[in-house]
């Protein structure tokens, strides 16, 4: 039976969860193979470490080196994470003739061109089902589940803390700060969590889905990305209020006019089958020609969930190599760069709210220069509690395009009763455009 | 560049589908796989008739042995359904060196074993995506996402006319037969509807779904399968009232005892996840050690779902045609025959329904028996309508085990007092226990 040898780039916590799997699953991948898959090497900054998997210690090398030079091995597979030098030593895996396993999705959004050209003129494998959405197999059903079908959208709940802390925020009433504290203290939140409620890490996830969907390539720095720091318990009590649940969504959609990619906290109906993504979870609603709406869900993050999608991807390369072929993750057809779209001309209905001070006149500004600059206004809501001062003004708007709502939100921004507070705008999920 | 050549059974809806993404897509699928997939005949009934699609007319034949006697066609894809004549020409196919790839489930339902031990003394292909959910990429992600990981349990609303009824049911307020004419009208519903509406359907697919997670072979006959007919417009409307939804629902599990499968109609919460399948949609929710719960949702029939699924699997047995292997479509540690276990320990929360003559003691009588077969009330439920007779009394249990419960309705039908009315029941889902 034939032996494929693994070197592994980092042994954290889905590094660990990876090796388990390996491990555990040894009979079933072999029986599937035909051959054998052994752990050669594993790269650690630190051999005396104690670690979450039990490993052989000769395993463990601190020198890159031992892994990228080692004729014996035929796929490395990073879970280092980053950009330096996990893009170094992958560019040195394949120029070694090593096919390539990764879950990093910030280095594949970010230098996936370079990447995934030198694999594809080298005939080598990069496989990446980790770096989205976890276990969730999204990166698969999307490249042969859906292989003859046209994707026409995603709609996604990629990022797990920002599910999580607006999840609790709605259930609790919390303030984004404490919803945010208690998610650091359950694990759900990094130390510094900017990438995640920023919307940074969602857009990097966003650029790969439009990869694997559209064989565009985009500059994650070029997705328009709002996170879900502004969002405040009123705004979350009112969308309740009025049959919304607040979701920080990513979405990519074909339009005549090209791609649009963003990712923004969205007001999704209560009984949209988004709103019920509980807690940390993930899910990818895809729209397509032949198929219709199609989702999935699942945890997307964690040990064990991302060492499944790691693994799933150490098979398929497996096969691949026992079969003599390779078989490139993304379209064939040749990855084009793009640009997304500016959103000026997106058309969406709008949650704004404003504190303004309980005096006359005020609701009649607001809705004047909302008016001028072409908005209407299909609903408003102010219930001024005794005492409260400044009172919060809620509008949603009738569909219109982004410009007109953004030039009404900034000449309204300088009103110099509003007194410098800031202007609360969410984006309400179109029902007739998104899946 | 290698031609691979398909011959199709069968031009209904789905293989007016299949032949139709195989044309809009040849330039991506022969991109993928460095081959040409062509159609080299289609067998009908009748050469004659008006299609779906536009095929050339000498690509059609009405004699199976142009198919399976040709020593050029590589991939059978048979969409002609039923058990016979497709087990034969299958299993033709399959002596003749030809892969497989067929959305019958009843065939491999019922004759699967025999199917895949001939396919794997000949180191040969049987695929079959879409022959549970449709478009769904489920098998392909239990099978290839999830490889790694041990499947514990599968929840799954597999039957489209069914879920469409109930759902219509729940949002109109329709009886069962109103339902069910609407949905025929609608096509969603056969003329006869019984292998739908009876939970056969989606007994054919939970075998399957075994099959695949467990590498257990069952006879869907052992199934214990309960349809929909018997839900009543008061059932969904007192569900409704304590927060629950009516749902037809597959379920395997694992178990220490063995394997349990069952198909009925279920109360399930109105915030869990099944809870917003609608429609005719489809979803699998699993439970796996590894990834925890993850979900899979789309239209589980119709020509480009089903076609859509086809495709995928022909690219996959075009693939390993064009690598030279070929990749088992189930566990390949082999399949073990199975059996259910009995459903007797199975331990439910239950609601019963029962029609009783509005008169003094009938509350009474009918907690004694519960009482006496060991069955707890959680909580009672009657409101009698004035001049309303019999007047409806609805109970929920407590979680007892299925032949306490059984006893109990048996003594209950007994009673000379209901007159023979039927009483309702059905089990509540168990949120500890199904995923």
């Amino acid at each position: 039976m034939r032996t494929i040898a693994i070197g592994q780039l980092g042994l954290g916590n889905v590094g660990a969860g990876t090796v388990a799997l390996l491990r555990d699953n040894r009979a079933a991948i072999e029986s599937r193979l035909h051959a054998k898959v052994v752990v050669r090497k594993i790269l650690v900054r630190d051999r005396e470490r104690t670690r979450d998997v039990t490993v052989n210690p000769s395993l463990l090398t601190t020198r890159a080196d031992d892994i990228l030079g080692d004729p014996e091995i035929d796929v490395v597979v990073e879970l280092i994470g980053g950009i330096e030098p996990a893009r170094t030593y992958i560019l040195q895996a394949l120029t070694a003739g090593k096919h390539v396993v990764t879950a990093n999705k910030a280095l594949l959004a970010e230098h996936g061109a370079e990447i995934f050209a030198l694999a594809a003129a080298r005939g080598l494998s990069v496989y990446f089902e980790g770096s989205v959405a976890g276990g969730i197999p999204i990166i698969r059903s999307l490249r042969e589940g859906l292989a003859s079908d046209r994707i026409e959208a995603i709609t996604g709940i990629v990022n797990g803390t920002s599910n999580y802390i607006l999840d609790a925020m709605t259930r609790t009433g919390a303030t984004y700060a404490d919803a945010l504290k208690d998610a650091q203290a359950a694990g759900f939140a990094e130390a510094d969590p900017t990438l995640d409620v920023g919307g940074g890490d969602a857009a990097h996830k966003l650029a790969l889905l439009a990869l694997v969907s559209f064989g565009v390539r985009v500059d994650p720095a070029e997705i328009v990305t709002e996170g879900i720091t502004g969002i405040s318990p009123l705004d979350i009590e009112t969308a309740a209020e009025l049959g919304y649940v607040v979701k920080s969504l990513a979405i990519a959609r074909r339009t005549e006019a090209g791609l649009c990619l963003r990712v923004h906290p969205t007001l999704v109906p209560r009984t949209h089958v988004l709103a019920g993504v509980e807690g940390s979870y993930n899910a990818c609603l895809v729209q397509s020609r032949a198929l219709g709406r199609s989702l999935y869900y699942g945890r997307g993050a964690g040990m064990l969930p991302t060492g499944v999608a790691v693994v799933s991807d150490i098979i398929e390369v497996c096969r691949n190599i026992a079969a003599g072929t390779s078989s490139p993750p993304v379209p064939d057809a040749g990855i084009v760069e793009g640009t997304p779209l500016p959103l000026d001309n997106l058309v969406s209905e709008n949650y704004l709210c404003l504190h303004v001070p309980n005096q006359p006149g005020m609701l009649g500004k607001c809705a004047a220069c909302l008016g001028k600059h072409g908005v209407s206004i299909k609903r408003m809501i102010q219930n001024a509690p005794l005492g409260r001062h400044p009172v919060p003004m809620v509008i949603f708007t009738e569909p219109v395009e982004e410009h007109k709502i953004a030039a009404a939100i900034r000449e309204m921004t300088t009103f110099e009763i509003l007194g410098g507070m800031p202007i609360g705008r969410i984006r309400v999920l179109d029902l007739g455009d998104t899946p």
